[in-house]
């Protein structure tokens, strides 16, 4: 793949945040709740939010809202969309990054 | 590195265009001018002059401006600097990698 085909590539997940939303779903075994990516992350609550609508939208992740102990809980997963987008957006880059190292 | 800290870490080659443009200084041997790097990279010439400013003020390419048949030419080499952060930003990426690959 050549640079010129990277940088056409158009994908939701060259924003930097996003890519690290994306790496923590999927990196987790377990569905992960949004106040444990404010944390992991650093973000704003704004800034989290928009991008789980954006993902969402896009359906590269899955929400779930349930009732925990009487207390509303929001949780994420990577949808099947979302893990193989990531792995594409990774193989670019190891791309670029093998391109350079050459 | 966490993500925390890939998010932290604030880069201008975050941005996947100058990122391409460094990586395509950094992967040629030669200086490359500003036509070339519009073909190889095929970007509108506003875009590229924007982003070859924003580099240049950073000292991460260094500009050289010389005459070849009285025509003048403006060619572009990654800086020490560049390369360096050229070189950090692919490895923090490639942790990102890692830490999906796991």
């Amino acid at each position: 793949m050549s640079l010129k085909d990277f940088l056409a590539f158009d994908s939701l997940l060259s924003d930097r945040t996003r890519l690290a939303i994306m790496a923590t779903l999927t990196s987790s075994e377990e569905p992960i709740d949004f106040n444990t990516l404010l944390e992991q992350l650093d973000l704003t609550k704004g800034n989290l939010s928009s991008h789980m609508r954006k993902l969402e939208d896009a359906k590269l992740i899955k929400v779930s809202k349930r009732f925990i102990d009487r207390k509303p809980k929001t949780t994420y997963v990577a949808s099947t969309r979302g893990s193989l987008e990531l792995k594409n957006y990774l193989t670019q880059i190891q791309n670029v990054i093998e391109k350079v190292d050459e």
